[in-house]
């Protein structure tokens, strides 16, 4: 099966959003072992439409839509594609009582336009919209399926994962199923990581493995067709162990694990509390750490030590070793760590102190970073990096890199094997 | 003039990267008032290629592509091209230099494929690559004109802006020039802004005005053609002043400013010392600023107390005023605010502190967001947001919030106008 993808769309050709529904669609199908040949980008504009499909039509036997189901006058993909099907159009019931029940529950009128989101083509499935109003379509066609999304991503999102994909992943295993595993690496380059692990790779039809790199991590996804899902797992569990022996030590997670979710669920399960003080990365460390839900249960807080002064008054740091070492130096960040783990009371005490660019700090190449670890009473862990980043890439890359560490430290120390 | 993109890349259409290119190339060819019709994606594949190249040229005057110029067997956008115009290729011999004196300075044998990076097709005009190896054509052809990029964003935007856009603005201005001047507000919606100013966005003709809303920002572009950058100005200004009459309490910077740039900028030119504590955004206000080149010299650093407790023991805040009025409430911003520019001995602290959600906190409903500014011994200043977003959007719009409110602070103090 091959698929093209055509986002409708008149604030993509003007350049106010990225098509970043392509790339999730497209990641999606690659999942499912469907190629994609062709993105197109279409306005609001009936005629081009048209001719955009009557292209697709000649190369693609599964073509997705985006965009265009909205209630105003602009949103036409529906429409302009059911003519061009010759299908006429019904409303969907369940989708009118969504509709309704929204404009109740905020007690405003229903206007009539609304009526028109809850309009289907006829002869399609229909996929319910847990995230708006305008439900999306499933046809399909003598030789070809047509499959119509909403544009905002967080209704296209999930409508594509649990609506269509299931459908389409029925069609391409031929009655069986597809199952997907991620492993997630840290610490090592997406070049040596593939390099490692080439010869599984080339020898594997089911499961298949695809690498896929970004922003300083590596993932391999493992992808299995099987007739039962117990089959499946039986076809990935090898692998998965395999590629582990190999690259296992840079493993950080599974799935949807981040490093960052990772790290804080670790520490919630555990009940260990952490503190930070930060140079280089401005409060960065503990925002990312933030972002979790539940992150209060062990996020006590910590310190911006942007000035040797503030590293000294503040957070205690003694002024000879600033003097003897600089503030980029293993030493600085060791004080570092322990005394805001003390100060904010927690198990654990981080610290990141370097020189992010564009100038040298305390004397130190751009580039240059500390990490400290202080883990309860045991000896502070340092690290040191050597980034090759602008300023910015070099903050995110330091922070990464730390929590990388502690949920290394962690999984050694035995809190919980990932 | 019309255009069509076509981005060329086998990672596109597997969902690694969204096309980012295209969002870029888009907005800039808006800014020249040039119509971008369609864009396409394609893989590495001559074939296909080849067939997007024909269906462009049927529909498009201007063609952009994106990607494929570079040194491996997968990169053949330039020779598929060459074929395709029956046009032969030369070497460069500007790009030639650069390759070798490249490899020279990190002491590296240049590999056979890096000699394929210098080949151009012939009668093109070379668009230098100032961050890369692989230069961009400008080709002229009959009727039409074919640009050819490389694909790394970060060697694409400099070479269309600097390279590419001013030779196209020559031709769309007929022999004149094209002026684009960006109002930036903040604190007022898409809607209501455009609903303001809505009636002298429609009677313009030159200059045209263009609203672009994200992230909580709205944007104003003033596009003037003229012969002359002088008279291009004469048409700008009466337009900026008209729009200013009406929105201007909203206007923040204009041009490339950033919130946090502005902030960070005024700070550093006036010498003002800043200090934040941090509660729901837990060091990303600290960390927004600190993006910013320079930062060093006004950001003293802070606190994140995550904790009631850190809110007393370590940043003092007084632990009735927490009993009688919550850790969120005007109160404790303005404790907070007060002790951390005290104890960072800075000239302003700023406090945020909130209920992030997805839970309620200190029985506060998600989204109420108190935001604290103690400037020097003026009487502190406190403000209450009420958020409608997911936990994280609530704490980049609190911190968004507090970065505009010290700009208008030091604007009304006199510390420089915008």
């Amino acid at each position: 099966m091959n698929a093209e993808i055509i986002a409708v769309g008149s604030e993509l050709l003007l350049g106010q959003i990225a098509n970043t529904n392509a790339k999730f669609i497209s990641s999606q199908l690659s999942e499912l072992g469907i190629n994609v040949y062709y993105h197109t980008v279409v306005g609001d504009n009936p005629k081009r439409l048209v001719q955009a499909i009557e292209i697709a039509e000649k190369r693609a036997d599964l073509i997705i839509f985006s965009g265009g189901l909205g209630p105003t006058k602009d949103d036409l993909t529906k429409e302009t594609i059911a003519k061009h099907l010759g299908r006429g159009m019904k409303e969907d019931l369940e989708a009118m009582n969504m509709i309704e029940a929204f404009f109740a529950k905020r007690n405003r009128p229903m206007t009539a336009n609304n009526r028109k989101q809850a309009l289907v083509i006829e002869g399609s499935e229909v996929l319910a919209n847990e995230n708006g109003m305008a439900p999306g379509m499933f046809i399909p066609l003598e030789n070809s399926i047509v499959i119509l999304l909403p544009g905002p991503p967080k209704e296209l999102e999930p409508m594509f994962q649990f609506e269509a994909k299931p459908k389409l992943a029925k069609l391409v295993s031929d009655g069986g199923l597809i199952v997907s595993h991620v492993l997630r690496f840290y610490g090592i380059g997406e070049a040596e990581l593939e390099d490692r692990v080439q010869h599984i790779i080339d020898q594997q039809t089911n499961p298949t493995i695809a690498p896929l790199a970004g922003d300083g991590e590596v993932t391999l996804r493992i992808t299995a067709k099987a007739a039962s899902e117990e089959e499946a797992w039986s076809l990935i569990t090898p692998t998965r162990t395999e590629l582990l022996e190999i690259v296992g030590d840079y493993l950080y997670g599974v799935n949807d694990d981040s490093l960052s979710s990772k790290l804080v669920n670790m520490l919630i399960e555990n009940d260990l509390k952490i503190s930070a003080a930060e140079s280089l990365t401005a409060g960065l460390f503990q925002s990312e750490l933030a972002a979790i839900q539940g992150v209060s249960q062990v996020l006590q807080g910590g310190m911006v030590t942007y000035t040797e002064e503030m590293k000294i008054n503040q957070l205690g740091v003694p002024k000879e070793i600033i003097d003897q070492y600089s503030v980029v130096s293993a030493e600085c960040a060791a004080s570092m760590a322990i005394n805001i783990k003390e100060k904010f009371n927690a198990d654990i005490g981080v610290s990141l102190t370097g020189a992010a660019g564009p100038g040298k700090h305390a004397d130190q190449p751009v580039g240059t970073v500390w990490i400290g670890i202080a883990f309860r009473d045991d000896e502070p862990l340092t690290f040191e990096l050597n980034l090759q980043g602008m300023r910015n890439t070099n903050r995110l890359r330091s922070v990464k890199t730390a929590i990388y560490r502690l949920i290394q430290l962690l999984s050694e120390k035995g809190y919980r094997k990932i």
